[in-house]
């Protein structure tokens, strides 16, 4: 009883990382970092648009006492006010600067989202496969997360949305582009999933959030759009990050908007703010709000990503490794050529290869691979792939 | 049930702050806000050393795309050992990078602490007057803040903290510089209260841990000394920001650092840096962890905000207010001239000077005046604070 028995217990749960993470460690320093090929950080490689530096500059030079200061816990005025504009063309919705709060990424922003509207037991759905954190998100603010499985291409699947939605059910929680499938969920995918939220609300008498994890909202490829899901669900809750589009996940900027067609939309634009406050941060960092309200809709060069992914992809497939080509994200969800991932993982391992099984991400049988890493990281990595592959065939 | 019942709570109990601030806006629309004397916020305004901002331009002009990027969720290990090697100094222990986790703030610091230690149900336990959110830190994370009464001077008091802690106590929460009276607790009494952690921790067969929350720690005058808490205390935890002793609360940066000493060191560093990560926080803003790292033992001009605070007490004490003149902080903490400190705060709305009633501390019969404000705002105030005390003699 020296720490918390939660905390105790995912130290002890996630020892399985920790060795992974060891272990790569081991590899680089026993290899050289060149001759590992670590695919397993979601850590943006291709770096922010000049313009970031420019405008950071800029900030920076003509900063003074106040630009320090508290502000309001829901950020600058201008700043919401810049977000949301965008947002308006974005989401096709009538957005303004009331209905947004700058957040500490997108984790900070799910955080307060979950804080605002969760009571004891409630229940938060995602699909699945998912990021391995909303567990804790939801568990922090007294919730549990509950899954639902997805099509084999990782689409959502209304008749199981339908079947796991129970009277507790608060909150369904989407990431589209998705870590770590890649999928972007189609404009009709979720017009069917609004018709079961609304459906299930009445049924229940409750209101069922959407909330929407969009950091890969602009790391789309072959001109495929991300649908608003302001125009598809009135109680919608949108949570993103500049992290990923602007290459800055370090800084820790990003924002919640809620729909303004919302029912309950000023409760939950108080509550969110109070639990801003309350969970401790505040407001976002005051720099970078002030730089990120003049990026609004730029993002890094998405055709670096588009080549690496076409490197990998083409060679992967070469191989015989089978996979669905991802719309969006920097991430590739291969399935494992055998079915237990956390073996194939250990293969590739061998190979000096550093990926993460599917079953991290409650998609067992699959791993997956963060390809925003250098082209050479891609290239150099290709025999050792094939050899791995082949052991197994 | 749109929003979660606590946040409800929360929001209700607050509408007599939210009516504060209101006629607060109110008052400066109609009177003008240079007629209005607004000593209601903590908010720093003595601007940041000249450093600062050479250190913040010198940074940015050499940011490349890592430096943007994921770093450990404890922070650069560079900027984790700058911080340990100043605190080495200030806390005369052995501190090194690795007992530092960077965090958003002190707020960040305090919640990630409590996140790691608190099981359901424990108490922290804290002396009053006491900063108004440490009950929210405290229920976060499944915790209840109990409250201990100080003696008269606002120091703390050993029988009274003997009798108040139980089987239940896990934290003992201190906050010297004092928000809200300024006092610091002196190198005897942290000792009496080592002791009596000791013992009652042997008593109870559990470690309970000192908790020390320092942002006001360069904030004193006439040479005072806030004693090291690492020297007190073995199992203790220290959390801070740089927001008040550089000007910078809007940027959310600060630290928690474990004592090398501590029983159970590297689980709680370990369950912290989950902490940290899984309340969303993930690591603290990039580029302020390397502005500070350039910082360490710097402040602002303390002698600006000891001349505020002798203009404030040597008008206030001329009119017949009773208070300690604080050692530290920005803060004064009059006894209110009535028994009723809502009232009397009302009494110098008339006046159009803006305080906190120290009821919102845990603190009745005293109010807050926060003199982080412009020489001017406390001059001027003066007819309108020896108008309202004679209203009640």
């Amino acid at each position: 009883m020296t720490i918390s028995k939660k905390i105790e217990n995912i130290i002890a749960g996630s020892s399985f990382i920790r060795k992974m993470f060891e272990e790569g460690a081991r590899l680089k320093a026993q290899y050289g970092a060149d001759n590992v090929y670590d695919f397993s950080l979601g850590n943006p490689n291709v770096p922010p648009p000049e313009k970031f530096n420019e405008i950071l500059r800029e900030t920076v030079s003509t900063c003074g006492l106040d630009d320090h200061c508290y502000m309001p816990n829901t950020g600058y005025p201008m700043v919401c006010g810049s977000v949301a504009d965008y947002l308006a063309k974005e989401q096709q919705a009538p957005v303004t600067a009331k209905d947004v709060i700058m957040t500490c990424g997108a984790s900070g922003a799910l955080n307060v989202a979950l804080k605002a509207v969760l009571d004891p037991g409630d229940e938060v759905l995602t699909p699945i496969p998912c990021f391995v954190e909303y567990k804790f998100y939801a568990d922090n603010h007294g919730g549990v997360l509950k899954t639902v499985a997805t099509r084999p291409n990782f689409e959502l699947d209304p008749d199981a949305i339908a079947t796991a939605i129970t009277a507790k059910t608060k909150v369904f929680l989407i990431n589209s582009p998705n870590n770590p499938t890649g999928q972007v969920y189609s404009a009709e995918s979720l017009e069917n999933l609004a018709e079961i939220l609304e459906q299930k609300g009445r049924e229940f008498n409750r209101t069922i959030y959407l909330l929407s994890d969009e950091p890969y909202r602009k790391i789309v490829y072959d001109g495929v759009e991300v649908p608003s899901i302001f125009a598809a669900y009135p109680n919608s809750i949108l949570g993103t990050s500049y992290s990923k589009d602007i290459s800055i996940p370090g800084e820790r900027i990003g924002f919640l908007a809620v729909n303004p067609a919302a029912t309950y939309q000023k409760d939950l634009m108080a509550a969110m703010t109070v639990a801003n406050r309350i969970l401790g941060y505040v407001n976002a960092p005051a720099l970078m709000q002030r730089v990120i309200a003049c990026m609004q809709g730029l993002s890094v060069d998405i055709a670096e990503y588009a080549r690496k992914r076409d490197l990998l992809c083409n060679g992967l497939a070469g191989f015989g490794y089978e996979f669905i080509k991802p719309p969006g994200t920097f991430y590739l969800f291969p399935r494992s050529p055998i079915p237990d991932d956390v073996e194939f993982v250990d293969a590739l391992k061998e190979e000096r290869i550093l990926v993460v099984p599917g079953s991290g991400f409650n998609g067992p049988g699959y791993f997956r691979i963060a390809f925003c890493v250098s082209d050479d990281t891609i290239k150099n990595s290709m025999p050792g792939f094939e050899r791995a592959i082949n052991k197994f065939k």
